[in-house]
């Protein structure tokens, strides 16, 4: 049996998330249906993770099982043709029996995208969050920092997170300016629930000045999901990149992250 | 009787071009319905000029009379707020009386955006022309310093073209690549119809090595428009700027160009 990976970027916009749901359009979802018309046989999609409703991905990760003898370069160009145009497989390879694209990821990268200026944008107006009043870049930078690291993230996840430890470790959280634009880039083994969107409503809270940048660390020691900014929508939020033990020398030569990262940073 | 200067930027998808039809939706028929309840009466809504159905705008330059006292912070806010998100007036100022949007401009720009890789691209879908074959892009670029300058372009505008005098003068005819995309920049004082995805047309076809890059001179002496490339779809071309004298100094320490152009250049 072949364990097929596809690598898949979405723009989210008309999928209420990545998770198959009765009577909802998902990417799961049409992903599947496009799949089992090419393999001719029933599949379970497995991935990296679930997206929200709306939220973007460049680079998702999930895999099938099947006996198809169907080439990697002839899966992808079959698989776009019965896909939507809002769905790419860009990337298809064999893995071991064993991968398990959720298990075996050793970092998620995600980013938020705020729009800063005083009238909207039509480019970015569906892939980022538009601010009006002009925000303190250099204080989100510097509360920024105080998120990185081993935590206790209660503070900054949904009051519905279901995880049982609310500890995890942030490898990077980094802000860059492109002209109006601002990019909080978000790195990390694992996340809680909302906790990107929780880490862009506060830092944007700090560049709004309704809070100081030195008080992450007592947000944090709260544990209080009361203190901290709102969770921003699901527009200006993109899975960037999934990453695998192994994917460097599996995709020499080739890019192995998201086809757009170098756009925005 | 106030001479009132919008530049804008809008999304051409949904409307069928810039200019007023009868029963379609078009930009100039939405602004002119917007400025009209603003403004509380009738106005004529001038341009630079018209764009093809679908096309899309950085800059493009509109003006309207009108005797209102409204300050141009409250104008552009309130335009913002009539419109549709597609549609975006970015700035606004006063022009002399006499000033005409498009028998002053001195310089147009456009880009022709080509998106190329075996596979489809979700993010630029809409933004860039998809072609699945490898370019050669050292023999577009070669291809493309033979179109600036003076040259009579009948071979390289639509048969529909109505233009007594097929002779313009491009300024600039450049190529960049930035991953899988291939910008085209043209810049002329004005084109004629189709000329533009004419260009594109024709330098996709030569970095397809349908035709020799030093075909050109040839093809501009046949005057024939059966010797060029195709006219490429509407969706990968933007018209990026629109110039005047006197723009540095009226927006001195403003940007005075699309606000996007730097991603792409």
């Amino acid at each position: 049996m072949r364990n097929i990976r596809l690598d898949l970027e979405y723009d989210g916009r008309n999928y209420f998330g990545w998770q198959c749901q009765p009577d909802r359009s998902t990417v799961e979802q049409t992903l599947k249906n496009a799949v089992e018309i090419l393999v001719q046989h029933p599949v379970t999609i497995y991935s990296s993770g679930r997206t929200d409703s709306g939220v973007h991905a460049e680079q998702h990760v999930a895999h099938f099982f099947s006996e198809t003898g169907l080439p990697h370069e002839r899966i992808l160009i079959a698989l776009n043709s019965l896909l939507p145009d809002d769905i790419v497989p860009y990337r298809c390879v064999d893995m071991p029996q064993d991968w398990k694209a959720r298990y075996d990821a050793v970092e998620r990268e995600y980013r938020y995208t705020y729009y800063n200026d005083s009238l909207p944008s039509v480019f970015f107006r569906h892939w980022a969050y538009w601010i009006k009043k002009p925000l303190d870049f250099e204080a989100m930078k510097t509360a920024a920092r105080y998120l990185e690291g081993r935590h206790d993230f209660s503070a900054f996840r949904s009051t519905h997170c279901d995880a049982e430890n609310p500890v995890r470790t942030i490898y990077e959280l980094s802000l860059k300016k492109k002209d109006k634009l601002i990019f909080m880039k978000v790195r990390g083994q694992a996340f809680l629930r909302s906790q990107v969107r929780t880490f862009a409503g506060t830092l944007l809270d700090i560049g709004l000045g309704r809070f100081d940048p030195h008080s992450i660390p007592d947000m944090l020691a709260s544990k209080d999901r009361n203190v901290t900014g709102p969770s921003l929508p699901a527009h200006g939020l993109s899975l960037v990149a999934v990453r695998y033990e192994g994917d460097e020398e599996r995709f020499a030569g080739q890019e192995h992250r998201s086809r757009w990262a170098h756009f925005f940073e």
